[in-house]
């Protein structure tokens, strides 16, 4: 999130020819907000994105669950980001800001651009808060999860969002460089996913009781696919729109975002071809794709684009070591959120560091330690006071019934005979 | 739909620089030409958000069906609105147009915004005869239903288009403000749907003998949502291309679009838990969210955001009264399209009188009132026409072997065992 | 792909005030780099509009593969045309370009529009592999099929692409017209896909031994009908961004495209009632917008509207009788690939000649013969050597199994009995 740089460029000229700079920069302003405007619609679509990747990565009992708290996440985080959460955020204020709630100083001066940026960023907000549902799936009680989205999108969002990205925040100050959000979106709702994940405990049959993992196979890959594929393409707004810029600066940020994910699923899907006798794990190679992305939005607008391809290419790696390593240590993520975003977002922040000559790799992990102590923590605490206070998970017999029985009184496919009753056991 | 008032800004401008006014608004206007191909390239892409909803609010077995009406719809729809439509709708005459049939002053004159717009506007037509297609699932005739999609797009949508949106249109001269089409589009394409229930009849098996309202659940849950999120991006466009402009007025139409979306699907969602003993009613926070989106399309210009989310949240509960109520009345509208189109069509362009001080409570019910006298009388008229001359209904025999085998010889999913056939007796 | 014309008439203005001239164009050029950058995402969504087509149109379990197939050939093209094929294409030199390999001169002069170019035309070569993919799906090899597609996007079509859209192509200096791609990408593709349809063979099942064909029904229409309105919506930035400019040039492109799908929808939906005693044929109706689409793309920026309506409802036929023809003489192209791209990019190349004053027709059939020539020559080659060197095809045991079993270990919808084992023999 940079300032409008062209503004300077154009100061030489309105010395010469006063009217010039304004019917220009006014149309220049006009592309801004219309760029702004499609971006943030492309970064809503994802949130369709998150909910076809979980359904099909998940089973087909709790597929009216996902998508509403896909639905129901977005919803509440969009009021909420609008009555509490830009101010928060983006407001005037030290350790977070207190201006500007409800929007009245855009709304009340007719402050288009302004309104356009919230628009932009209430995306972002709802992308955040969405990345721990994949985390918690199938077991988590959908009350809670919304108090916990409201939480995320309203307060410990918009609270290091403030720090990193806003003109007054500590990270800021200190250089730190977050382009599009490794950190501040990617990481914050990764390590939120892994606390989320701890708190709410694995699935029924997902670890044996000689703690060997059961893979628990999604129903819909088609679905998954296209969630991924939908995802991609909104990242080229979610990425492209961080200029807050319509003009060449959004170039590079493309080119740097389309090497990435490519690269991410290159690496990951040839892992898989060593690791599993040959054969080609798409899941992962769809993961692959996200980690690589995730991992060059910290740096997309400054990064050579060979360093793209290395570092979606490390993503790709680190990816398909990161799910079985929490596999391994008991915490059951059944999407892969906490390895895809919390990981590779770190990772992405501290590449921009090693790769770069202009930010500092101490201020870089600075950031990514930071937003791992301040997601992980809060969300320890929130998670747990949810659970004490309302309940975090659903009961056993509900878990087996399937959420969508349980939570909702029907089945996303009811023709359909399914065994997911019995693949629990496989 | 307004003229562009940023022409009037460069005015003063142009005395002082000539040739600045020249280069300068010719970029403007290619910034509008741009903005208006992309949102009606999303408005396209809403066909699309139509045909999933109501193939998974539907049964499998007559899923080739629907996908068949949408994309017929569409194609009928483009030729006739291309040939006639748009000069019915946009042309000079004063109750109806008749000039630039087939477009010729455009494509004679290389009008290239004229061209923009006639592309805007034939996806609004699309969605205006699509809203019918939900009401009337899995009975109607794909050949009764493709003429009166011919005769919506060609002629019904045209004329009450021109009464409210041309410039020689007795809706306009009443300052009547329908900002995107909550009654244009909506309302009517709503209250068609209502005339085609009605027409067509319900469905074999929803009103038992004692009157008793059978729920039919719909086969794929998921590709509802996926429906329902595309819808909701598409509106992004459907909604800030309608100011015609790209410039600052589409920020304020994305955020009360947003706004209203939400409050939509929180409020249903909400009302669901109450009346259902605390299960969430995925499908009507669905509805809700559409039913959001309809009512801040009439005012999503000029309303206050609070009063998006205000408007939002009235229409959640209203879709979430009218569609038990059709139902109790013995209406059968399998996807609930005359609740959400038609009630919060309505309900959206009461409410800029409600809610706005520049525009009359009375004259925005004149409107909401013509548009259902209209549509609805013409659709009756139309549906008992059709039933007339072609039939407008298929046989018992072929409503329970399913559309797809009965008119297209084929199943949409030949690999999965279906309980279709059996469902229609649970 | 034209120069930016736009600048030409800036010119005199900048005679008259030189600061102007620099400031408008700069927001011109933005907005060019702005709209390429959407139309650039739109084309890469078609990617996973092909694998939904594609997945839809064939056998359950093989639909891990299609998806891999997708992700894998895009990932591969866009480094490969990174590292090597848009220099091939549009670098410096006569038969094959010879400069900015890894996009060198762009980066180094930090040109952002020259980036911009390639982030849309990448997406072009992604299409153009991914054209085979449907043509060779439910027997080819993964390894094999993404060496093609490497070889695809790194070699063959930078090469009839440089013939035919850089400044240097023997086929541009001719005046051939292929605006945005009938020839170079459809055409390219399909008569590929032709060659490795016929090296692959076909399907088990498709031919009996007394030569009837065997239909093999898809196994999933809506995820094709959603593929297929995935592909219209970004035939909008793929036709449309080929302007290359964001200004009015690109409204009749839209308009013509609109057309052209539409009237190819509605002639095959005709020609298959008629042939199929009242039955609606889906499937073909989707092929018919493909179709349309397809034709349209070579002169969209030229053609009378009324013009493209005709190729349009021309394309719906072709591809309705090419499709039985391409059966009869064995060759099995599960979704029709090779028809709407490789017949329908040929007639729409020549339309130009036949329907504009500009255009030879000459020099069109030159162009659509030379693509023959080329791309089923090299394609013969092509998969004939990868099948001698690792093979092409999966071994009868593993096309019996499915894909997704064999390839990747695990399925597509393990939690629905599938009855896709027996449907082979229906």
């Amino acid at each position: 999130m940079k300032k409008m740089s062209f503004l300077g460029k154009l100061g030489v000229i309105s010395l010469i020819c006063p009217t010039l700079l304004f019917a220009s920069s006014d149309i220049q302003t006009n592309l801004n907000i219309v760029w702004l405007g499609i971006a943030g619609a492309m970064v809503m679509f994802m949130q369709v994105g998150f909910i076809a990747l979980e359904s099909g990565f998940t089973r087909g009992k709790n597929a009216v669950n996902v998508a509403s708290k896909g639905i129901l996440d977005f919803a509440v985080g969009a009021i909420l980001y609008f009555s509490i959460g830009y101010a928060f955020m983006f407001g005037e204020g030290g350790f977070i800001g207190t201006t500007n709630f409800f929007l009245t100083d855009y709304i009340s001066s007719g402050d288009s651009w302004g309104i356009m940026v919230w628009f932009f960023q209430v995306m972002f907000a709802g992308a955040a808060a969405t990345i721990v549902s994949g985390a918690v799936a199938e077991r988590v009680k959908l009350s809670g999860y919304v108090v916990a989205c409201a939480l995320i999108a309203g307060f410990i969002y918009p609270i290091f969002g403030h720090w990193a990205w806003s003109g007054e925040g500590w990270l800021a100050a200190m250089n730190f460089h977050d382009f599009a959000g490794s950190t501040v979106i990617h990481s914050l709702g990764g390590w939120l996913a892994l606390a989320g994940a701890i708190v709410v405990g694995p699935r029924f049959g997902k670890f044996g009781k000689d703690g060997k993992v059961n893979a628990i196979p999604g129903h819909n890959i088609p679905l998954a696919t296209l969630g991924t594929f939908i995802l991609w393409f909104g990242w080229y707004g979610f990425n492209g729109g961080s200029t807050l810029l319509g003009d060449g600066s959004i170039a590079i940020v493309l080119l740097n975002t389309t090497l990435g994910g490519a690269a991410g699923a290159l690496s990951a899907m040839i892992y898989s071809v060593f690791k599993q006798n040959k054969l080609v794990d798409l899941g992962m190679t769809l993961n692959g794709a996200l980690a690589g992305l995730v991992s060059v939005t910290a740096g997309a607008d400054v990064l050579h684009p060979g360093f793209s391809i290395l570092i979606g290419l490390v993503a790709g790696i680190l990816v398909s070591v990161s799910v079985p390593f929490f596999d391994k240590i008991g915490v059951d993520d059944p999407v892969g959120a906490v390895s895809v975003h919390g990981v590779n977002g770190a990772w992405g922040t501290i590449a921009v560091g090693l790769f770069t000559a202009e930010y500092s790799l101490g201020t870089q992990l600075i950031g990514s330690v930071t937003v791992f102590v301040y997601a992980f923590g809060i969300g320890m605490i929130m998670f747990k006071l949810i659970d004490k206070m309302m309940g975090i998970r659903v009961t056993a017999n509900e878990e087996l019934m399937g959420l969508d029985l349980a939570e909702h009184g029907y089945s996303a496919y009811p023709e359909f005979p399914s065994h997911s009753e019995v693949s629990l056991f496989k």
